[in-house]
């Protein structure tokens, strides 16, 4: 057919592998897009669960060497899910074969890897792309969309909080978001990155500074990994140690003057996916909460005096962003829509050569907070982003 | 393949086909079923429309002439998505082909119709299946989980509503929704039909008697019709008679003994899709509201008196029905679940040759007490269902 | 002192009498009134009760015949909390004593009790209040203001419930609100009263017909008797028939063409005093809940399209309705406040001799819906409150 | 008369005068005390002003000099509700008087003082009792008892905020909370102490090391002084340099181990009143927001699988702490309760001459963090509690 196509090879075929593959197959049954992802490759390790996946999500082809699958001609877009420490492998390859490169979150496993993924994607003069999923939440782009319009004013305060509790158990095991050198991090790199680009996204605003403290709370676990579905896990009966952190906590200043309060944790009791972010600007404020995910609320400072209070917006409806591509007014979307709106906003970016945000200079800087974070722990002190650079 | 399929003709290419579309696309991806759909053939009045149509969604072939398509032999279900009217005359053919049938709410225009459909079905010995979507919102069939499992006691009252605004407006075209002959009546058959079926279903209990009012209250409208995305409309400036209730209020008596209250409109400001259903025992209670459509809220009078409070689950964990097919706990589903869900358990239902529900009976039940609503507001009397029948 | 004083009378030493009494003391310590009330004399049957209330309250001097409380020429206002079946005799009484009449609602225990005792305030000049406390919450009365600001359009809707669940275990003693010869009506009468005058005095329109239904649970009870604080009751072993009803649900339409729709319960688990109201417009809506009485959701459909949704107004600022007599911002008031603001424009419309609501009218005309509820239950038909003339 | 009282001498007219007058007024007529208060006498400057408080609260008697009243022999309880920076020299006078001390919070300017303070109060073995009214909300008290009741377990975090919003208008006066001479800080003294005292209340935890930060906004004001009601104020032309923090955020490590985070502002647009505390712990969790005061949300992980969730307590049943002094179950209380709540513990204590808190220990705990997070802020370093002492 005429119709140019995005050809795709998916690397990783774990829970961030099937969110992808679902956002290939629903994107251009909902979006009238100038380009259309193709399902052209999918590679994991193992060859019989690459097959299976193959087969139940359309992949036309399988790799089980993800060398192989980003050297392919009939290849345009390497998407990589595959567990943090080898990103920064897979990027350089994808860039040195010239392909555009979407990668999820986090970029790197620390500002060096991120510095350098980012220059080869600069220098291969290849597109790069970042998921950061939570941007395109219609609420959230709208509250991205109330910033722009200036309702809020000056940025006086940004309060974010990214809680969960899927470890708490004492007896969950070791899987791989708890390994340090598989990871980089716990719930800073995880969750606190997803709080961290909130903040930058929609208030337009980078940080100047961090204040922070990181804790492992339960130091030993039994082995074990992550199944199939979701957060569960198999665990054995040895403990290993645990290497990265369940909290981090931290205070930064942002470049407009607003003073942020950042907290991710796992061992939240009772919050299984709470991620939630206050803007209080001069005019008008912002709450968001993922486990409400179809809601906005936006206070205004303008309105008349007995009539001021936070209104609670179902960003459902055609005038939100993205919601004249799916359902009527009050059907709500769920989590998956972000990845389906986030891969529309890319098919379109591509045939537009148009600029695409979040891309790896969005990881960058998100990694530099994350580690200025890491380093203010340990140094038990403020350390200024630009330190990072 | 070996594999047995369940080979489908999708009758209707508007709204509800492109949500049955999605489900026939997603099912097998997300849930291991013992027998999938095929998307064998889709079917509309317009040749161009539905082409496209079966090119977007990977339908194989296509029908322009409804016939033609029940009568395929390579059809083992057909569904139908299209306007209240022609239900009746679709089922009856395809119950006189042998086929399965799936049929979307309300089943009928009236009892009359719901039972003659019923009738067909079981005479011709086919399987049917009926949508009623919020029935799989995870959330609700958890409230029915937990009625089964003896939590709330004797039921006492039942308070539903079912809120919409998308016609307030009196610029708002006469669509199909609001002309009788086509649709059969307003408000009332298209969302107190979803109220009246939860109800049913959350408390295993049927209606003994109603009494209600009906009201229209924009008269007249300019002529026009639905677009394709969700409720949009375009419209002349020709006006025509609104032929359909804009409300429909009824209380009622359950077979249980409990005093119920019912109100659907599409004139409720603010409201997008307020379905909400409170369920009130001897032992706790239930609220549901679609506006936030993974959460459920239970009253348990056997805590603690000092902790005694709602608790607002947030359906979206494993132990949750469906929730083991998506994603990890905290990450919310949106409207389209429902459907897809739905068609899972029709999938295990054909392998099992197990009960499914809601099937034409239920629809006849439901149809039952719209009609009788209709006839108290007509007559201004209590009606008991027994009448209708 | 040369300040002209309204010396009070009041009646009845119960949970009402209570509340009263806190009225009196606490009304001139926060509002700045022209006349202040004066606590001159309590009357109740018990001489040591009531000589134990005189001194906790400050009441000047006691009675314990009502006949003489009303008849002593240093007394301006006859209060009177008792027992609904007591009212008529002591309005008559207080009338023809020329005295100012403050009487709890519900005004009567019928019709013709009401209209008989309009009449003789009427005849004697002698001016009348009524409490319907609710109606002065602050979020109410700012509710109502909002109304008159034309912010909502014509009215289409009011859906309001009052849910409790204090008497749901069957050993909960048969106390005097659930004897019909005392108390008149069961949660109709306590209840329902103050959600019909809500949507009497939020919309500012009246009752043109109903449709209702009444339902007694439980049969039968201990005897027993509440015991000073709040609901708690004691109760002994032999068992008595209750004779009221337990829940009363009715339908409505108003003068303007709204439908309505009521529930008044107090079998509704979790519920405990779950007063709430909704009004819908063709331009905006309103909510309120008594259980977050500090707070008013208002809905415009003014606001800009993206911008849309219920706003949460914290109805506690100076702005508001009584509250700059109170707290700072954000300082909310209790379930007390209301008596207290009610006092205060009494006396206000006392000095003003202007205009005050609600009046025993405004007590006529919902005793006029009450009762053609009732017979509407009874008859199972529509009554036009008309036929209550 | 036979039984004891406790009477006091209140000194300061304000707010809180008013807010305390309205308590000693209220708390015998609702509390059953073995010991009640006496309004023996009120102190101000102003001569005609404190006329016009004794008058309207019926104060028996006044002075204008505060030592006088301190020193009067029919003065049992010196009750201090002065701006900050009187309250160490009215203390130790008061406790050299050998009279019982109740102190506004926060007790001192500075750690030195509060320490003062409590070493004077000791060596004169007088008793001495402080506010922190939000201990004394039935929901904030029954969140102490269920950590008491062991239902939280481990504590893994503290996330608490205190927003405001009443001085972003940058022509709002420096008025005498904005003056570092008279108020000590700004939103950190006034309401993180708060914050503060609640987290050590309800946790039984205390402090052990601290990193903050502090922001003053907007830098002049015109000068300007509070009006009688609430948080109104007059200005004038001139401006003046505002020397308190407009804005204090600080993290913090518990003695068990939890992690903590706080924020207090005056610059978040739409929150009137926001003091919210979140605890979370390894079998549990409570939330808590004072705009909701009377709920209580509270998640046990205890509860079965499938029925977990916060639930929403509404603390205002009998089996919730001081309700069964007030009202109806589901009839909430509002901010004055809480003052009222206190003054009926402090009867109590001194009654049976036994423990209380909040006492001055507990006020130089919190003056201890308070201190410390202006080091840290200034030092740009954690500050650990124990360099406080």
């Amino acid at each position: 057919m005429a119709k140019k196509t995005l050809r795709v090879a998916l690397i990783g075929g774990g829970f961030m592998g099937k969110t992808h593959s679902n956002a290939y197959l629903k994107v251009a049954k909902f979006f009238k897009l100038p380009i259309e992802p193709e399902m052209t490759c999918v590679c994991d390790v193992s060859e019989p669960e690459v097959q299976a996946m193959a087969r139940r999500w359309g992949w036309q082809t399988i790799e089980t060497d993800w060398r192989r699958a980003v050297a392919r001609p009939d290849i345009d877009l390497v998407d990589i899910c595959t567990p943090n420490f080898l990103h920064r492998e897979m990027v350089l390859a994808a860039a040195a074969a010239g392909k555009m490169i979407y990668c999820e979150k986090p970029l790197a496993m620390n500002v060096a890897e991120a510095r350098e993924m980012l220059a080869a994607a600069r220098k291969a003069r290849v597109r790069h792309f970042m998921t950061f999923n939570y941007r395109r939440c219609p609420a959230v782009a709208l509250a991205r969309q109330i910033v722009e319009e200036g309702r809020l004013g000056r940025l006086y305060h940004v309060r974010a909080c990214y809680l969960q509790d899927w470890i708490m158990d004492p007896e969950f095991p070791l899987v791989w978001r708890l390994k340090k050198e598989v990871s980089g991090s716990g719930a800073h790199g995880d969750i606190n990155a997803h709080s961290i680009d909130l903040a930058r996204y929609i208030t337009g605003e980078e940080f100047v500074e961090v204040s922070g403290l990181v804790e492992t709370f339960i130091k030993e676990r039994p082995l074990g990994q992550m199944t199939g579905q979701g957060l569960q896990a198999a665990r054995s009966r040895k403990k290993g140690r645990v290497t990265v952190d369940d909290a981090a906590l931290f205070l930064a200043r942002m470049t407009g003057g607003a003073l942020a309060s950042f907290m991710a944790t796992r061992f939240a009791a009772g919050r299984r996916n709470h991620n939630s972010i206050e803007i209080y600007g001069s005019k008008g404020s912002l709450l968001f909460d993922f486990e409400r995910m179809n809601e906005l609320e936006f206070y205004s400072a303008d309105d008349p005096a007995h009539l001021q209070g936070f209104r609670k917006i179902l960003a459902t409806d055609p005038p939100h962003p993205y919601m004249d591509a799916w359902w009527p007014g009050g059907h709500g979307v769920g989590y998956e829509h972000g990845f389906i709106n986030n891969l529309a906003d890319i098919c379109r970016a591509v045939a537009a050569k148009s600029e695409f945000h979040p891309d790896f200079e969005d990881g960058l800087r998100c990694q530099e907070v994350l580690d200025a974070v890491i380093t203010s722990a340990k140094e038990r002190r403020w350390v200024k982003i630009s330190e990072m650079k």
